[in-house]
């Protein structure tokens, strides 16, 4: 049975292209970037072209790229970083309720630290209440950490008008775009941000590494010390094939941007309608437009999620139940929670993340699947049954 | 013209048994272990394997293997993680002074942070002397953090006697065992450790991925913030490919630690002896005896170490001045002003590291090569010139 990968959002295979540009760095150009001979020298040039590379895909300047082992160290330079620096300043935070664990963690490890942090809420669709930001501005607030698309609801955050709100109060603005990198435009001048993390495995590049855009001017504390690698801000020897693969990765990202989430967002819309036309009581989670194009997150009503994806997975089919990004664990979903969805429905939860490969034909036995698949799991649990 | 690569402590080329079972990770089985599907299976099940080949080749359990993003970052959680873990209780720590970057760095910030370290000198040796490590203790000492073999001058810490001080005193002992792995044995009970450092990159394996051993009933705070993978101390995405592949590394390590170690010792020895037979005003660097058996440190009266390294380099050799682990920089080296190297000759240093595929041949082109190219150094910089 060839299996059907639905689980983007949680991880994705390393594309041809991407293997085929680090290869040569396991074996052949294999030396360390800080070595002064012809090896170190060659591992020193893909260094700098890789962050060329990677600074040109989202607008921003080579020195402006800093590598880190993926989108968690990122997010937590960015926020340790800063409140680091600040210590003894200003110690406010204002992030969203509904951050990957990567973001909420930290910012829990901040609070017991001393720091203070306020959590946004977001409106019944997944959106941040720009209202809401703006109230939550104090004298001593110093960061903004809103995500640009969230892992589970797919829902794209007005990160531009936040940028408005922390420009006009001095505020440093962080964006995750662990996610939206490769499904909508990502510029950091166009989104106005100072910093934002990406994350190479997301986007058909290996795991492992990963990138904080760090604007000009900005200056963090490093979250692990050692050698003087990465500006200071990130010491131990550059992974030079996983940089070359992400940088491989970020740059194909941008350049199939516009086929690839127009692809994506034809099947997803398929995919939405098919669901809506054949099932009863179901949700989408999230907002109906502002939401990334390979996202489709469902509510079954008395259905349990981890029964239907288990159910899918012997038809083949992956998929995810809430977020994969955490670890295994049977708490119902935060970002679920935040936005209201009711009891009945919040654990009947799938998540649907698409990639450029997934084909219609796919989605229509994805439909057909879930139909029967439901429907079985309703039959079982209904309360007229023993 | 073949290159001739003899820079091994700097990093070292990917072995290809090491890249044959990496390479299904990144393109067929490259599921996030988080998942509950198929793909997820298959990663977990990598994961777990990995953790227990690891973990068998220095004699641990496969519970208490971390996978992180390397040796700097295996020393970072070792040491704030338990200096954070005690807060407001002991504070103090004791080091060596020739320990790499990511030890001493790292022990600079947390006495910027308020806690207290002391740096064990070493002899003209390079040899940690075990009665200053006993007279450091004091009342509020946590944690005696003394490398298994230094990177720069290869010399042997006697961690086993450390460990009966640690014993003695209720103190946990951190060993950095990254130029160790591979080139003498290294077992965690052997050795009477309580945390161990490896990386990957050192014994060809790829870069970007390390392993800290932290033994059982030991609790560490975590340095980054996030999911709960790695039982909560090092989240982010794990890196299947490159832990399938730093477990291949490791146990391929352990296996051909007598044969490689024979092999690179031969090859040493008879550059050293070569070396003082051709080439007057030498000396070589770090124990006679104690020191691993791929090292040799020599320091030439009365020539510029970078010049060497280029005039090698243009010849095809690679070596290195000082360490390459930490970035460029012109300082000299801390570990050869340490063991109190004369002026005439701190200046003059070249590390030769070698690898199981350097061969006789290599060693006597090298020794040719270095011959003739100290005598055309010194002849430059001979005051009888202008
Ligand atoms: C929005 C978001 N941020 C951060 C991360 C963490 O990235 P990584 O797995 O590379 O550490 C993820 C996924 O795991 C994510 O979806
Ligand atoms: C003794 C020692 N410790 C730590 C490190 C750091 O390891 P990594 O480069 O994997 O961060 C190195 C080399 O760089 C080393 O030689």
């Amino acid at each position: 049975m060839k299996r059907i990968y639905m689980d983007h959002s949680a991880t994705t295979a390393v594309d041809p292209l991407v293997m085929d540009a680090m290869l040569p760095y396991f074996t052949e150009r294999f030396g360390n970037a800080s070595s002064l001979h012809s090896f170190g020298q060659e591992a020193a040039e893909a260094l700098s072209d890789s962050r060329s590379m990677v600074a040109e895909s989202i607008g921003a300047r080579e020195e402006e790229i800093i590598f880190t082992s993926g989108g968690t160290e990122s997010d937590n330079i960015a926020l340790q970083g800063v409140l680091s620096r600040e210590a003894g300043k200003r110690q406010h935070i204002i992030t969203s309720v509904i951050e990957h664990p990567a973001v909420l963690n930290t910012c829990s490890f901040l609070e017991s630290a001393g720091h203070e942090v306020t959590y946004v809420p977001v409106n019944s669709e997944g959106i941040v209440d720009l209202g809401e930001v703006e109230r939550a501005v104090r004298d001593n607030t110093v960061l903004i950490s809103i995500m640009h698309a969230n892992n589970e609801i797919g829902t794209i955050q007005p990160v531009k008008e936040i940028a408005g709100i922390a420009k006009e109060n001095d505020l440093y603005l962080h964006t995750d775009a662990v996610q939206s990198v490769g499904k909508i435009p990502v510029d950091v001048n166009g989104l106005g941000v100072d910093m934002l993390s990406i994350s190479s495995h997301k986007i058909h590049g290996p795991k492992g590494i990963g990138a904080l855009y760090v604007r000009e001017g900005i200056t963090l504390d490093p979250v692990i010390f050692g050698g003087g690698h990465e500006r200071g801000l990130r010491p131990g020897t550059e992974n030079i094939p996983g940089i070359v693969g992400l940088a491989k990765a970020v740059s194909l990202a941008r350049e199939r941007l516009g086929a690839d989430s127009a692809h994506m967002g034809k099947l997803r819309d398929s995919l939405i309608s098919n669901v809506f036309g054949t099932i009863s009581d179901v949700r989408l989670n999230g907002h109906p437009k502002q939401r990334l194009p390979n996202n489709a997150n469902f509510s079954f009503k008395h259905v349990e999620g981890e029964s239907l994806l288990m159910m899918l997975d012997m038809a083949g089919i992956a998929v995810s139940t809430g977020s994969a990004c955490s670890s295994r664990s049977l708490h119902s979903s935060h970002v679920l929670t935040s936005i209201g969805l009711e009891p009945d429905y919040i654990h009947g939860s799938v998540r649907v993340s698409l990639g450029r490969e997934n084909t219609m034909d796919e989605v229509d036995h994805l439909t057909g699947v879930l139909q029967e698949t439901v429907a079985k799991l309703r039959q079982i649990s209904s309360p007229g049954q023993c």
